[in-house]
């Protein structure tokens, strides 16, 4: 399958690889320094696999439409992103989102009805430019966006089992968007707060009580907008937990770096939403606030 | 007047020294430091004004009852030194908190009719046992607890006023006490949650608009109860900031020192009150939590 992979940082840089690894026509879509080095040495793969693949990497979108566009971005460049791209975009090109947080399928929609969400499990982490490291297994859910199907959905599912990727078909992958955004605003709110693990969470009993109530804040938005969930995010959230107790989130990541976070599209699209339908979110308007003020801080 | 100070921290110490320079017959009740160096060298003030005074200075309160016994432990402090101190409060002797936080005069309800309740912006630090630093002038306002007025009172502002702290009397104190605890659940909270001088709540937007959010929790659980405001809380707020953009909270200065915080008594007694009327604090709760976490943390 001819793939694009418009963000080459950790996670798209790991999809990129398994791909084409499995054979599929990759080009990876990122910044210079990515790309001069996936150029030059091809794209070095450790952690949980060890291998190196040589996909095409470049800094614009080619002109021929591919058949699938991932959208691998942080949230805060989906929209430059999609202009950036927007030529390759052919009326058979499906635009996949693996991106944290909610809105950037919404962005897609302007551009094309082909569209689908996903989330990833997967951890990921760009060890230097050219060398990603798998550094967790985790699962992968896409599905039509917001809800329903397509064929294509389960041929792209396909392609990502055989490439490594443990891939599931969801006819309401919306449910799962709000799902895991749910679970980033307890974990990358409170975890960047108090700079601590995320295993610190379900170790102090203050966290752990005030996680079910900033988790609940969100699920009252989520049913108010008549979003239906197929994992509960109390479930998802104290799995995620379990399974990445020793890892700082990557929203700390981002401001220990001195980067842009992408709480605007984590706490902040919570509180608009709420908005939307009349409610307050006012523990994620708390989280929000604190962390921008931190992001501040550390730019 | 014969007055026992039931706690020699750093405002107690403050206090007591003012009123034994003024002629006042004082007892320092405090721990064991503190009332060996008040006993060896006398008690010593630097910052605002510089002088030394001896009062008297004891681990336990005499046997004779005062006519005034001013509460100034830390709140959580309050029952045990009211259970040490049951023995000496007469049929006249007043009781008056100069504590932060609520809960404390309710306290001394339970010991004696005579309680009066009262605030102070005055700042002050221990800074070794025997020495403590008058860091800022403010005023103090005492009123009969919860509300109403009484011949003392006026006699209690009179003897403040004489010894130099600015006192002035209100027949509201229960207004006075909320709208500082409102105040304190933001410059507390925000300040001791990012580590912060207490200026840099009102330099940062999101800090500033959050404030106001959090301060107007504070006062819907006020109005539900009833209490009625002298000076409004946000007025209160962004002047306490200026006065003391410099400084760092007195939580945040607990927690570095390892020790015990006053939060119970701010975030968890607007959580309390809240739901003693059915509402819900959200934001206080939160605060509460993130600060109870980093206590446990720092302990």
């Amino acid at each position: 399958m001819k793939i694009y992979i418009l963000g080459a940082g950790s996670i798209g840089s790991l999809f990129g690889a398994l791909l084409a690894r499995a054979g599929n026509d990759v080009t990876l879509i990122g910044r210079e320094e990515q790309v001069r080095a996936i150029n030059e040495n091809g794209l070095h793969v450790s952690g949980f696999e060890e291998f190196t693949v040589h996909p095409k990497a470049s800094l614009y979108a080619p002109d021929e439409p591919p058949e699938l566009l991932v959208l691998s971005t942080k949230s805060y460049s989906t929209k430059a992103a999609l202009e950036c791209a927007r030529g390759c975009i052919g009326p058979g090109t499906w635009v996949l989102s693996i991106q944290n947080g909610l809105g950037n399928e919404e962005m897609a929609l302007k551009v094309t009805p082909n569209v689908m969400g996903g989330i990833t499990t997967n951890g990921a982490m760009l060890v230097e430019w050219g060398h990603v490291r798998w550094t967790g297994k985790g699962i992968t859910v896409i599905g039509r966006y917001p809800t329903g199907s397509d064929p294509f959905v389960g041929k792209v599912a396909e392609i990502f089992n055989a490439s490594g990727l443990e891939t599931h078909v969801t006819e309401n992958v919306n449910g799962w968007k709000w799902a895991k955004t749910i679970v980033n605003s307890v974990i990358n709110g409170l975890g960047t707060v108090l700079e601590v693990k995320n295993g610190f969470l379900k170790d102090d009993p203050y966290l752990e009580a005030i996680s079910v109530e900033i988790a609940r804040e969100g699920c009252t938005v989520a049913q108010r907008l008549g979003i239906e969930f197929e994992i509960h995010p109390l479930e998802l959230l104290w799995d995620t937990i379990e399974r990445t107790r020793e890892n700082y989130n990557s929203t700390l990541q981002d401001i220990r770096r001195g980067k842009r976070t992408e709480v605007d599209y984590i706490h902040g699209k919570i509180v608009e939403y709420a908005s939307s339908v009349g409610l307050e979110a006012p523990r994620n308007e708390l989280l929000w606030a604190l962390i921008k003020a931190k992001e501040g801080q550390s730019r």
